[in-house]
């Protein structure tokens, strides 16, 4: 059984921070909320997605799980106003999801959990630098490296933070001292990564006043946020690429 | 002998209703106004557009009939700016129709009537039930559709007015009781429409506040609504499509 | 030695007036400011910028000549804020121009002055005529005269300045006698231009309030107008084509 409203802005939010990874995801239903891990095609970035029960104005869920297609749900939402509220409601006989917005109703066909990737185990890293940041700063970096390269270097030096990016005869820096970071800490890091994954992640990641980006060397970079005011988190990790001298 | 001098913005409004099913049109002038009827060259949409004089700012015009490349007046209204009067003036002896807004001033050759597609009789169909709403609802339950079929519903059951669409899994509906409607006359009324159609024809229709919808069963739906304060009136008539069971 | 500081909105501005006629530039440097000569790959047309170094915040230079590749300028405020402030400082040894900008820091190579193309002898013109004008009636009349011909003729007569294009069958026409016009001093003045030309230099002249058009019979025209509060000067001369009867 699932059965939720919740305001159909938040639900956009939270489909578009899954769907930068992934097209199909296996929604973990629960008396306490929704969750999510996944991992691209490429098993490059993974993510894991949660959102509480408190961000919903009703739910009333048992422990189940469903498949859905991102993409359809992306469609509905092209038509839908920002404001309306969302009522999901599961037909666990037909496998299929109502929801109803603003007057229209949509039925739409679940995927069957098991045709989609299983859940990545997602490794537990203790890495030792970590800034925190408004994501536009980031979002910024990675649109000036895109023009010069394909890949971009985070790192931590001293107190400063800093993206950079090289290309043939280009390079471009962004170094934010601890005193232009929410929070720092410092710690040797100083890790490569595809611009193709960090485009991605920056378009919902932009969209937050405080995200967290912990490094390593040549280590996983993870970067989280929070949505509805708290109650969902989304996390992303994504694995560096090899430094060539 | 045709002059007349009309808001930039009313012609433009109703080219567009015109230029949503035919490229090319013949316009029938008369000391009274202007009218067009034109058939979409499938043969699966007609429509009847009149602009009365009152329209106008000034009209003065014998009886005669003109043809016009209509994509040619679109591409005048993308340079001219929203407020501009447009003075249109009728040379018989060259057949070029002189049009002046904003210190622009353009001859445009006009086209040879008998070249364009004959005028279709529009019949005359008495529809059991009809829905009037605010054009922005159908528009809505078109755009929803489209995204997962090619064609949709119109109907009416009891005291509602439903838009539906169906495709291969899903299904989405729209439906408007009569408290939700500008008025309601019910009636045995369910046909489907190709939404290439319906998707051009709402483009104008959007605009309007009421728009009137009259509907039978497996029969053509009139789609009807007024322009320039009243002055101008434009009607639809789209066939059917046989649903298939 | 060149290091100085600027709104990037000027030199935004400045870079869009070269990069309609040219993808790379010389850049003259010298204690007074920046200029440049240039002439398009089809030796079409030509233009003159001078940037005084009135419209700097900073600026300290020594003689010197660099190359610059004016897309990769241009990438970079596709990035940056509208209100920063850069600072470009020029090291010659390496021959590279690093920009600050908001935080973000780029060093890029500059190209070998010699590989671009030799500044051209821009001729001394004593032209007839001359009409200044707001520039978006200029680009007003180019994206109208767009729509039915790929040449547009630029005159006067008597106390009206014309604008005028004919395509096979129709014909477009904007006047702006001498009390619709900021300036006129009439002459003997009509010249065809090529409309893909035209609509390039408009791009950046529509955006000042005062623009001033040299004409003469069958001679080039002289676009000419100020940026930065009169600071930047740029002149655009382009060939007349031969009027075919």
């Amino acid at each position: 059984m699932f059965k939720a409203t919740i305001d159909a802005d938040i639900l956009k939010s939270s489909i578009e921070t899954l769907s930068v990874l992934v097209d199909e995801a296996r929604f973990r239903i629960s008396p306490e909320g929704l969750s999510v891990r996944a991992v691209d095609p490429a098993n490059v970035a993974m993510l894991s997605f949660e959102l509480s029960s408190d961000a919903f104005d009703e739910f009333s869920a048992d422990d189940c799980e469903i498949g859905m297609d991102l993409s359809k749900i992306n469609d509905i939402f092209s038509v839908a106003g920002r404001d309306d509220k969302v009522t999901m409601e599961l037909d666990e006989m037909s496998q299929k999801m109502s929801l109803r917005l603003g007057g229209l109703s949509y039925t739409l066909a679940l995927l069957d959990p098991s045709t989609i990737r299983a859940e990545p185990r997602i490794p537990q890293l203790e890495l030792p630098a970590e800034a925190v940041l408004n994501g536009k700063e980031l979002q910024r970096a990675v649109k000036a490296a895109e023009k010069i390269s394909d890949h971009m270097l985070l790192g931590v030096e001293a107190d400063v933070f800093y993206m950079e990016a090289e290309g043939d005869t280009d390079r471009v820096r962004l170094e934010m001292p601890k005193s232009e970071l929410i929070d720092l800490k410092s710690g040797d890091a100083r890790s490569l990564f595809s611009l193709d994954y960090l485009s991605d992640i920056v378009k919902p990641a932009s969209k937050s006043n405080e995200i967290t980006i912990e490094l390593g060397k040549d280590f996983p970079v993870k970067i989280g946020f929070s949505i509805a005011n708290g109650a969902g988190k989304i996390g992303y990790l994504l694995a560096p690429r090899i430094e060539s001298d």
